[in-house]
């Protein structure tokens, strides 16, 4: 990922994730992220479509988009995976993202955050596509 | 669509259009758009990869994310056409948009349109799932 790309995506907290349904069609919803090198988290509950369509196909799409004109964006996308196990610093920094501050939360136990049904939705990014950057 | 999901479409310009590619992986792109009761439009050229996309599968999807906190979201999907004819006022209706004014340009006449590639990628929303409006 280039530069630019990570910084802007830092410097945003949400974007449009997409997946592809079990029918074939784009779904897409909007998530909190956070970044950790070449890898874009979400935090999700095992049960919700985008955590089905992740499992099933191994793909999806993040698309972040500035909010002042010329929208500047970032559309970064590559295989994907649901994960239960060490997701709590993953887990803690996209809450930290949520809330907007720079500390995150003390990780919590992968046990805890499984009897909750919480999982992280993990992007590899091996595609990114800037505009405005 | 309710009449909050169509204030806020009408309220924005710019969101993150999803489709399918043809090996099944999602595909986004950020895209200006306008709403035409219960179709949103977008203006793309002929060979373009979300218009390739539209032809073969007939669906898509759009993201609409609020600049602030808590970023209120409306996402629209459907059928969806790559349209030819008739054309010349919704390519202006877009290009509004993207200037930012009121007023719609003079249309273009389908020739003209078709000369530089340009065709209406229309989305007929049947799903539409709003947060925070």
């Amino acid at each position: 990922m280039k530069p630019e790309v990570a910084e802007f995506l830092d410097a945003h907290r949400v974007g449009a994730l997409a997946t592809t349904a079990d029918d074939g069609r784009p779904r897409q919803s909007i998530v909190y992220y956070a970044r950790a090198g070449d890898h874009v988290l979400v935090s999700t509950l095992t049960d919700r479509a985008k955590a089905r369509d992740v499992r099933r196909t191994g793909r999806a799409s993040l698309c972040v988009v500035g909010a002042e004109p010329p929208f500047p964006s970032a559309t970064v996308s590559g295989p994907a995976k649901i994960l239960t196990e060490g997701i709590g610093p993953a887990s803690a920094a996209v809450v930290a993202r949520v809330t907007g501050t720079d500390e995150a939360p003390e990780p919590q136990t992968d046990e805890a955050l499984a009897a909750v049904g919480r999982v992280i939705l993990r992007i590899e990014v091996t595609q990114a596509r800037a505009t405005y950057l």
